[in-house]
């Protein structure tokens, strides 16, 4: 048996990332995988889907004989629960989160030698452990944030962790990923929302564009709206700088288009079309899953 | 059989919206579907997916002894090859457009007793026939723009070709289909072409963010941007003022937000959030396929 393979897993939080966890986990041949929510509920449906062995009464109980917790909360509490994670009795183990913001956890915990901050981009927009999958992290990049502090044996068992469940860890800056993300996905995420409200809440001449858009490509982009309020206020409010920073640039955008139709500029207009065509190709090659993750 | 009942039927641009009128037109028994196309590919693959039946040198020997054609061309276009399938000798005839904007058609052509302006929502991104399904239009809304001077002949008769198809006919004036397409369509494209070219002409850190983002939430947005930069820059020419103001609308909206986020007002957020879910419900509602369409 590999030293640093992981045994004993705890996951704190059993939603929809939580649960995937430990099926991915228990498919790779993780021994045992405990589980700890505050919603009962949670816990039930993830230890009835079989994502948990066993549901725990409370924090300390859930990691004590853990090697490694995942903590897989909404990021508001998630620093808190990293550190009750770490301070609790038992053998010593490393602590790894799932949180779409890094910079905020890892200035909190900056000198936590045995924490590894972690960001699986799954592209998951349902949740509840109702929709958890085993093959959820599959080609996924999972970011990791290791610090100055950061243990590199901790930092192994968490990388090594990572691949088993079929992601593609790459470590990362903390801040320089919360740039990323704020593009890649808080930005496209914060304009469905305001396209679907915008849309939503207008009338033309008596009809509901929403009863008309039915079947329209409206649809795409709503997938990605009005998902978990709780869980996305909390990272809109986390990185709401580098968020505010990608809107403005946006706007940039924006007021140019404006002109170009006001001005009835088919060159600007057909161009403009050509850059996002160029893009997406590039987004296509990069999407291609081209790179399995290493296994075992 | 039914009088009204299209068996000889022109399309005039073979690509993915003619082609796939022409697959479910003989789908539906349709006798005899001729196709015309100054590509010479996009006809010979139609021809070869048999989404015509024979391909016709000309305009006017296509549609010459046809009850209905289909113009399914680039809006720009589209005006000048509906009045030349009128006016062809041969039998009358009835003509409709699939154009996606219908203001400009419609005036153009506001005295032509036997033009019906129709636009189907199938939300189609990709182009070509080789795309073409039979199964486009199932369930799908297919706009129709009769006018004062619209024979009620031809309106029935095209009321009726497309429910064949499996569509759900909607008359609608065109100026309010128009406005109510700048948002629902029009609106979600520009906004996917704007974020696609700003994350993906940006860098952080030297991380080019499309590469980071595979597997991310920003693929559904990106499913519609780019599209065919013919079509788009026309059919944005096209519907140049009312997609100005959805976005002058839509950037009051980025505006507030930005202020919300950069006040990191908590309250602010969770609420955005709440209404652009509570307008994705309606949206998913609305998209059920609860109401096929009438059949024969």
């Amino acid at each position: 048996v590999n030293e640093k393979r992981v045994q004993r897993l705890a996951v704190v939080g059993t939603g929809l990332i939580g649960a995937s966890v430990g099926l991915a986990a228990k498919r790779s041949g993780v021994e045992q995988v405990r589980g700890y929510d505050l919603d009962q509920e949670a816990l039930d449906v993830a230890l009835r889907r079989r994502a948990i062995d066993a549901a725990a009464p409370d924090l300390p109980s859930t990691v004590a004989d853990s090697e490694l917790v995942v903590v897989a909360t909404p990021v508001g509490v998630s620093p808190a629960l990293v550190a009750a994670s770490l301070e609790a009795t038992g053998r010593p183990r490393t602590v790894t989160d799932v949180g779409s913001t890094k910079g905020g956890i890892c200035t909190a915990l900056a000198r936590q030698a045995r924490f590894v901050g972690g960001h699986p981009l799954c592209g998951a927009e349902t949740r509840g452990p109702g929709m958890a999958r085993a093959d959820m992290f599959e080609h996924a990049t999972w970011f990791l944030t290791p610090l100055a502090a950061t243990e590199p044996e901790s930092y192994g068992l968490v990388e090594s962790f990572v691949s088993l469940l079929g992601a593609r860890p790459v470590a990362i800056d903390p801040d320089v990923h919360d740039r990323l993300v704020a593009l890649t996905s808080h930005l496209p995420h914060a304009l469905a929302n305001l396209v679907l409200s915008q849309v939503g809440s207008t009338r033309v001449a008596g009809h509901d564009p929403l009863e008309a858009a039915a079947g329209g490509s409206l649809r795409d982009l709503a997938r990605i709206a009005g998902a978990n309020p709780q869980v996305w206020s909390e990272i809109f409010l986390e990185n709401a700088d580098a968020i505010a920073a990608s809107l403005a640039g946006l706007r940039e955008r924006l007021e140019e288009l404006e002109a170009a139709l006001v001005a009835k500029d088919a060159a600007f207009l057909r161009a403009s079309i050509e850059e996002a065509a160029r893009h997406r190709r590039r987004l296509s090659d990069a999407s291609a899953p081209s790179r399995p993750a290493p296994r075992e």
